[in-house]
């Protein structure tokens, strides 16, 4: 097989559902049960960082991030890092991988610290290995790492079309709208807790697919609402969107809320942050802003630039609320490949 | 007609819903779209007393509560009160009604107090009617001024059947085990608030049925879920039965989120309760208590006698929890009359 020797340094960030993927028809390639669709934030607020050497001179695969040395071993870590292996093999080659990693913002913490780092990965990756992959593919390639990471892997509105296909092929996403077609549109992040989740996503939903009475409903329900959602942002009509967004944050947390045994991510503070939006949209008219959770209790409020001092000021008076943070993230332009900068430390690259 | 003059005084107390009614197949009937389950409270803990006079000297239907005279001309408190009309019907009289009314506990708190309320007032007016019902009719009536009353009109436990005909005739309650069954299990109520509901049930209820996706879900689930409660409870399996309750009090109020817009009754001090509540039961390797809340913040912890110490100690450690006051409540035997007590101030029944 060929020798090679690549390096390639690349950013992405995460990104926030619109609405939400919440549960897997296939757990091994990471096809999901419904279709989601998210904003990809900006790497100014947020992004993660990944080097990459893709080199026949290393003799094991090894991941650094935030200067820690993932465990290889570990099974998770192997599912999470499984780009390295697809992409090798793509490559023809034999080369082992040395990455390092990291963060802008604390990982674990509901900010999706995973899609930005699967994203970054793929991205450098391809670089490194000289693969000339195209979005759609790497998309594919992202998604069997972390499911959300796909939509990381274009900027501005991204749908991760389900597809229906077994091994996966038709499941991969799609720009639908660039970052400047609705620039205006922010999401303004309330950092209201950094420890880490009691229950990962991905024993979360597993819990759900295989309890829960509502799920079947879910996925029609979920289809029908990004259609809505993408129409109401074709149009601009940010009353419409606001809704949306709110209704399928609301749904997918009642999806975990009737799990059993129950899953919540919602605390103190995200209740108070979405009773302090419902009474602004009230006392406005109209929607201005929609709250959405992830899974963690962080509040991401989506709405424009021009309301972001009103809301902040608003979520500053909230009686109680312990707000660690606050971050306002416009829309990104998806990966990026950086020259001249690369995290690897060069000692690390002489055999031990 | 006939003319008549009589008198009674009757107590009922509120349930506690283990299965929960949650949305109408008939607003005007009040039939409901499940079947539920409930346990009727002790009158020692929460009970309403009702006194009525049903005489021909009265010129119109009056009705008191907590020292406060209702507006007839609300269409609301009509529909509340329709078991004064049917029952006058039933009387074959024409004679109208002083009803004066007293909650030992804060009405509009989700305690349930439209409940007792309605169960108190059709069993004096069975009485002062003379009419001789028997628990099952009454149960009907009741159910026509607010649907879980009709599950205070028994002691115990008390299934209400959803019935499948238009004219309500097979939608009536019925006891599934006497108070004595399994007399252990008593209801550890936490009130944090006394705030009157955001949303009135009624109108929630609506809203659920009209937009939630996951409602059509919610029938069949709760009828299997009701089955399996009962099949707990007569093994007196409170490991399974604490699991349902909490399972189902989870189910609705994911129905509640899911709704659009939502509808949110839990608040802060309830997931703090609902954390503390599966901590314990971890703690204890299998559930010694389970938590629901019907259509408001405060938690009803569904346990046996023996364990009460231990979880009000429990409860009186969380931190940052604001319980305003611990009831404790056995099972009840359902409504009785009181015999030479009245509510009524004679001068009331003087013409104006």
């Amino acid at each position: 097989m060929a020798s090679i020797e690549g390096r390639a340094t690349a950013e992405a960030s995460p990104n926030i559902a619109f609405i939400k993927y919440w549960g897997k028809r296939d757990e091994k390639l990471i096809l999901p049960q419904n279709s989601s669709l998210s904003m990809t934030l900006s790497s100014t607020t947020l992004k993660t960082t990944t080097s990459v050497v893709a080199s026949n001179k290393i003799n094991e695969d090894t991941f650094y991030i935030n200067g820690k040395k993932l465990e290889m071993s570990d099974p998770e870590v192997r599912e999470r890092l499984k780009a390295i292996g697809i992409m090798r093999e793509l490559s023809g080659t034999t080369a082992r991988v040395l990455a390092v990693s990291s963060n802008n913002f604390p990982s674990s913490s509901g900010l999706a610290s995973s899609a930005s780092g699967t994203a970054a990965l793929v991205y450098a990756l391809n670089a490194a290995f000289g693969l000339d992959l195209k979005p759609k593919e790497l998309s594919m390639i992202a998604r069997q790492g972390s499911g959300s990471a796909c939509r990381s892997m274009m900027g501005g509105i991204v749908s991760w079309r389900k597809g229906s296909r077994n091994d996966g092929s038709d499941s991969y996403a799609v720009q639908e709208f660039s970052e400047k077609y609705w620039g205006e549109v922010i999401d303004l992040i309330a950092i209201t807790s950094h420890e880490k989740k009691k229950i990962p996503s991905r024993a979360g939903m597993k819990q759900t697919v295989e309890t829960n009475p509502f799920f079947t409903q879910r996925k029609t329900s979920a289809e029908k609402r990004l259609r809505e959602v993408r129409e109401a942002y074709r149009q601009k009509d940010l009353d419409a969107l606001a809704s949306l967004i709110m209704a399928d944050s609301n749904e997918m947390h009642a999806l975990m809320l009737s799990t059993v045994p129950s899953i919540r991510y919602l605390d103190s503070s995200s209740l108070k942050i979405m009773d302090a939006i419902e009474e602004l949209n009230a006392s406005e008219g109209g929607n201005i802003a929609g709250y959405t959770f992830d899974a963690g209790p962080n509040a991401h409020i989506i709405t424009l630039k021009k309301y972001e001092r009103k809301i902040s000021s608003m979520l500053a008076d909230i009686k109680g609320l312990e707000a660690l943070e606050f971050k306002s993230s416009a829309q990104g332009s998806g990966p990026k490949l950086l020259t001249g900068v690369s995290l690897i430390n060069e000692e690390r690259l002489a055999p031990a």
